[in-house]
């Protein structure tokens, strides 16, 4: 498999997490030659808080998972890559309750202490004997780290994803971590593709759920590569409270800035990791939307977008076609007046008050297209809503990989 | 130009209608050796209804034309392709009332009977001079035919769309005649792209809009190609009154049941031709809803599947990828229940109860995915609402057109 363009350099050196074990191991449902399974094991009095994918087609996993982190204790995480465990009736979720109380018995925890996911294809039944005959070796092998666990819940990825910033809190030291998975099948409702963020921070359930749910719109909730919603869609983020700092209560609390910031970093970072993995991307674009009604009004005409075929197709073939833009907006329905409407391209003005600048010269923008870090700002009126929002072009490559690919 | 795969063996035989009058002329703006201007000229006391792009950044020629067929009843409608003058801040208004108090001049009319609608790159200004030199030839030429004129107006199609069907309104013989054009930017909101219909029934104004909007929600608004909702769709209904039936006053006039079969099969066979000539296509396909809570969930859900890019490109690898079917209709926020949806394609189940079904053979499915003309069948439930929508697949072919073409 050919690694994306927009590839990070290399995975970045992510240090462990204290009350956080990585294990991973190969049950070859679909792959082979790979690691396939992988189990996040926690330290008893870690909390999680997790997102799940919106659609009404959910899988099986998210399913259980949602309803179980609702305790906001998780002993373990298990995942398995290949096979999503969607549609596949009454018996999928008869395999995810037998699979986590499996896994249960092996660490010593209930079964609902079993967090799960599961990736792949839609519409197959598990293959469960293979996945329970690792789970001796996920339970008892040492921690694999944070690259050898981000392999192995890859499907269609061209590269592992990793992210992590320190930070403090009231002055304790404090460590965040996180890996994700996810290419095609890109546009998040609540949350994408899967997603793994952990930290040694002592923070109650209530107040960590507020967390990742804000930093989720802010990174996950905030790309799209394809318009198309996973059934599988999983974000979790667990605190181990092995660090020294005071438990915090409120997520507003003051003593939490420096780690809000943290936690935005580690999510967009990882986000916009799966933008730079979309299917046959080639350039990264990033859309900002200033002077909306307010941010929700202003995040759907940034989406509207990031998700036309036509702007996306445009910037594939470097093509300066604002016109295209003019016309995402207008489709986005929310009410502007296109006499107050600017738009740019790289930083450079295209358009204000409704029209074409006057002498508008077009060569540097299309410098600017030429590249592959593209931006385009859009300012819809003087309201305060601003939002941005992340996504790839759309490519011959796109069509190969799903023209064939059986996802 | 290669013309689409999926296009009509010719073009149809189609009547002149008693009280209107095409002309076509040729001004260069954007094209050479071919006509790109086309004026419809009618007989006093012709009605006319029309819907337009819900779009925020419509163009100009629909905001004058929508404020003008308010009053039902226009002499002309004058359209040239090319430039859709959208985009074109105060001087592409200024440009529209000129046209039109211009050409109006040439046949005696007031310019607010004069319609027009533009259709081509946005964010330039026309140059009108290049128009009004050819006013004198729109006005006074003799009849060039529907053809003729579905030609004068295509952009990037690969084929003139037209279709007609006579019927009868209370005994007395009524014609249906009407062209479109487009091929790109499809994703109608109200209107798609330009389409005009004639008929010499006589029917007063009201009743005339009714019909057209329920008539468009059937087609002009069922149907897709790339999720972009263009700035410049109008699609008019004008009835000249030449025909000798009684003029009728009520849309549900029991006298007009042959009439608005022939009126949904019209504007459903220039709607599909339009989706024949999607950019790229190579398959056409009808998707068809039931069991829906009502008629808009159903059309919801039905426009969630034919937008999904990943439906449409396993449509263009003829993969019989029924899970991206799955995903598409649990994305649409439609809150169906996933254990009764059923799935078929072709008119083969593949998933019935929210799952397999058992022994599912996929070959004859894969047969069916090999054609040109393929059906998913979706029933999400056991309410009345359905719905049918027309779209086509995602090929290499859209990246190529779109990556290039300054549209």
């Amino acid at each position: 498999m050919v690694v994306s363009p927009l590839a990070p350099a290399c995975f970045p050196e992510l240090p462990s997490i204290r009350g956080v074990r990585l294990t991973t191991a190969r049950c070859g449902m679909k792959y082979r030659g790979r690691d396939d399974l992988m189990a996040m094991l926690l330290d008893p009095g870690s909390h999680v808080a997790a997102v799940f994918t919106e659609s009404d087609t959910a899988a099986a996993a998210p399913r259980w998972s949602r309803r179980h982190c609702r305790n906001a204790k998780a002993r373990a995480i298990i995942t398995n890559a290949g096979n999503a465990n969607a549609f596949t009736g009454k018996q999928g979720m008869q395999d995810v309750i037998a699979l986590c109380a499996g896994f249960a018995a092996h660490i010593g925890a209930q079964s609902e202490d079993v967090l799960i996911a599961s990736t792949g294809v839609i519409g197959e039944s598990l293959d469960c004997a293979l996945i329970t005959a690792e789970f001796q070796k996920l339970a008892t092998a040492d921690d694999a780290g944070w690259q050898a666990a981000a392999n192995a819940i890859r499907t269609t990825d061209t590269f592992a994803k990793g992210a992590s910033m320190a930070c403090r809190i009231d002055g304790a030291a404090v460590q965040l971590c996180g890996i994700a998975k996810g290419s095609g099948m890109i546009a998040p409702n609540m949350a994408t593709m899967l997603g793994y963020i952990a930290t040694d921070a002592a923070i109650v359930p209530n107040a960590l759920r507020a967390l990742l749910v804000s930093a989720t719109n802010r990174s996950f909730n905030a790309i799209t590569v394809d318009s198309d919603t996973s059934t599988s869609d999983s974000v979790f983020l667990i605190a181990t409270g092995a660090a020294a700092n005071t438990e915090i209560e409120d997520p507003d609390d003051p003593r939490l800035a420096e780690f809000r910031h943290a936690l935005d970093h580690v999510m967009q970072d990882l986000a916009t990791q799966i933008v730079r993995d979309g299917e046959g991307a080639s350039k990264f674009i990033t859309i900002d939307i200033t002077g909306a009604r307010d941010e929700i009004s202003a995040h759907k005409i940034a989406m509207s977008v990031a998700n036309s075929p036509l702007v996306k197709t445009a910037v594939a073939g470097g093509d300066a076609n604002w016109g295209r833009v003019v016309m995402a907006v207008g489709k986005a329905g929310q009410s502007i007046d296109q006499s107050c409407l600017a738009i740019a391209m790289g930083g450079i003005t295209i358009a204000r008050d409704g029209a074409r600048v006057e002498g508008f010269d077009e060569t540097p923008v299309t410098e600017h297209m030429a590249g592959d870090n593209i931006s385009i700002q859009v300012c819809v009126g003087d309201g305060p809503g601003t939002a941005r929002v992340w996504t790839c072009d759309l490519t011959h490559g796109y069509i190969s990989i799903n023209a064939d690919y059986r996802s």
